[in-house]
């Protein structure tokens, strides 16, 4: 059984790391807060013995070796970057119990047949470099590494340079090795399993995502004697938009479409100036594709729309697209019954969120674990879950690895 | 008469001060900027002869003295300050054409009876400090001069430590000397001028303005696993708010209340992330007081509606209020007058900006000039007025303050 109170005390630890004044942790992707939180681990990893090495788009792949060597691993991981006022489990918890399996597996004394992989992925978040889970996404050849290493944050510094100050990268080490199989756990990050009473979630798939930058451009005028009719207004024209795919989405009857605007940008803004510009990052999100597409579809002549009605011209980039997963049967049977021995309510789920796990699916048979989160709060200070259901996610997570390692 | 040609030269050569790429200016009060176009201004006056102080709030007062230096100057002035993207003749067009007054006097050999005084209000704009208009505003008594330079910038800085950097304020001097009268000469900054084929506005009056600070407070959440019916989404609120408003103000049938939404911000915005808060400034305006008052009403109960339907707790604070005016009767009749002698088409109306005028009227009899500007566009580097509206301009401000000097 994995140790409740060191898993606690491990994820407090690392929440002093870029600790935000509302309990939260601040560790941008590459920052020197995530590069101080990445070697901490990395201490720990290399007190028991293991070997670390980062890969050219900063994935930590850390090795605890197994009776067949020469064997693919079976893998965990997750990542340690969070947002601008993230919290302490999105991301964290699932490394730090990946670090309590192999801390119970040395108390014990076991060694598994095939050799067990810890892996830390680079800006997951996707809040600093955008899209999110483009390490994993490089690692899984999703992506180009010279497109990673473009990737550029508000203040126009590269994904490279970032990774390169953080001094992290072992020499000569492109990419990790192939893997038998990959299992991460996490907060579900939504209030699903609260609601329900449920301790555990088995997650056999997640939803699509697609992420755009759209811009409207009007005409600046005098906020005062510029009357209503001649105005090309931009941020009247995106309050339309908004107001109207929020309601698109809200009448849906199935309750899966999903629609965000995370940041909205006026530049040169002022008070008494009829803003010429607006600029707007927009997320959509099903757990069917078809669904997803006609959403993008009806975004796309909502916005048109708006265009004519408001006289702004616009354009719409769609920088990301993430399409509908669906996890690896055999995998996903492993967790279910690991689960299932630990007498607690749960149920099978689609993730909302994106996770490392998205792409390490399509080089990797994987599944993942979900525990509830206090009030489904996630990307926020204020996030929270139990020490017992991390425990008990830890556990899970365990029992899944042990399943398939000694296959 | 005035000259066109040498008006126009002193238009061009402030425009080089803090000239942006578009063709347009950028000195906030009290920048480097602002000062650097203050000081050309009072070198140009000097040669003059003119003396020139600085009181305790910025504003600059030039003296040309008449044969009888007891009475209360015959006024003028606007401003010299902009919009962080503005143009090269908001306010700008009213110092100069004191300017070329003083000028073509000089060249005819001309002395009033009154003193004439040329005034460069301070931070006219409003844009760096709040509420605008607040340096005559202060000289009128409306706001008292401790209130004045506590404003705070968006850094912190406070009106007094900018205008103490800019080391121009005249050691004793508290404040300028009362006003027998003041006319200002502005660009329409708006389209009806133009429109209607007019080069000349005898300004009656202007439009009430509200400024608000609001903000919207609901949960940050994650953009993926929250299901819509459990958002509290700041950011929806506000589209909504804003949509509401917007068209409640287009369908008025008078065409006369207006509705501005120039800032909007959201602290640690993220793609990914619901916004947890969302703050924005509304500017609210309307000829009729009454209505103005009704406009409000409005607002406050449609954010109130929409702190319930979405579950977001709100705050509204008017910050500014600046009542509907009307100038000075004999004023008015003077500029009709003059205007009538140039002999194009002219009218009568309200501005729909608030000017230096609004509180300078308080204390002394007040009226306005306008002349058109290209495609009614203002608060914008485009802006544009003719040499040849501007010269006009000029000369019905000068056919005025010579009618009231010699009184
Ligand atoms: N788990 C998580 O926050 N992933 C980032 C990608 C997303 O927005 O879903
Ligand atoms: N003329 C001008 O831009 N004044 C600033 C105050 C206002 O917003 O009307």
């Amino acid at each position: 059984r994995i140790d409740q109170q060191r898993l606690w005390e491990s994820l407090m630890a690392m929440a002093e790391i870029g600790a935000t004044s509302k309990g939260g942790s601040c560790r941008l992707a590459f920052s020197e807060e995530d590069t101080q939180g990445r070697r901490l681990l990395m201490e720990w990893c290399e007190q028991l013995g293991c070997e670390t090495r980062v890969d050219d788009v900063g994935n930590i792949f850390i090795r605890r070796q197994g009776r067949e060597p020469a064997l693919d691993p079976v893998s965990t991981g997750s990542h340690l970057d969070t947002q601008p006022k993230g919290g302490r489990f999105d991301g964290i918890l699932g490394v730090l119990a990946g670090l309590e399996v192999f801390r119970t597996l040395d108390t014990e004394g076991i060694v598994t047949r095939r050799p067990l992989e810890l892996i830390v992925w680079g800006n997951e978040e996707g809040s600093r470099f955008s899209p999110a889970m483009v390490a994993s996404g490089t690692y899984a050849g999703v992506f180009e590494p010279a497109y990673t290493l473009a990737r550029e944050d508000n203040d126009g510094i590269t994904y490279g340079e970032a990774l390169a100050q953080t001094g992290l990268c072992t020499k000569g080490f492109k990419t990790g090795p192939m893997l038998d199989s990959y299992f991460e756990l996490h907060i579900e990050q939504g209030p699903v399993l609260e609601q329900e009473e449920k301790s555990l979630g088995i997650v056999t798939g997640v939803q699509g995502i697609r992420w755009f930058d759209v811009t409207l451009s009007g005409v600046a005028a005098h906020a005062g004697p510029t009357p209503m009719r001649y105005r090309r207004d931009a941020m009247m024209a995106a309050a339309r938009l908004m107001d109207q795919i929020h309601q698109h989405v809200q009448s849906d009857p199935t309750g899966n479409a999903r629609v965000t605007v995370g940041t909205l940008n006026i530049p040169s803004a002022s008070r008494n100036v009829i803003p010429g510009e607006v600029s707007m990052t927009v997320d959509l999100r099903h757990v069917e594709e078809a669904k997803l597409e006609a959403l993008e579809v009806m975004f796309t002549s909502m916005l048109e729309q708006v265009s004519e009605d408001y006289g702004v011209s616009v354009t719409q980039e769609r920088i990301w697209k993430s399409e509908v997963v669906d996890f690896d049967e055999a995998c996903i049977e492993i967790v279910r019954q690991a689960v299932a021995r630990q007498k607690t309510p749960s149920r099978e789920m689609m993730s909302g969120a994106g996770h490392d796990a998205v792409y390490v699916s399509r080089v990797a048979p994987t599944a993942m674990i979900f525990v509830p989160c206090l009030d489904g709060i996630s990307h926020n200070e204020a996030e929270y879950a139990s020490p017992e259901d991390c425990a008990l996610g830890c556990q899970v997570l365990l029992e899944s690895m042990l399943a398939r390692a000694d296959r």
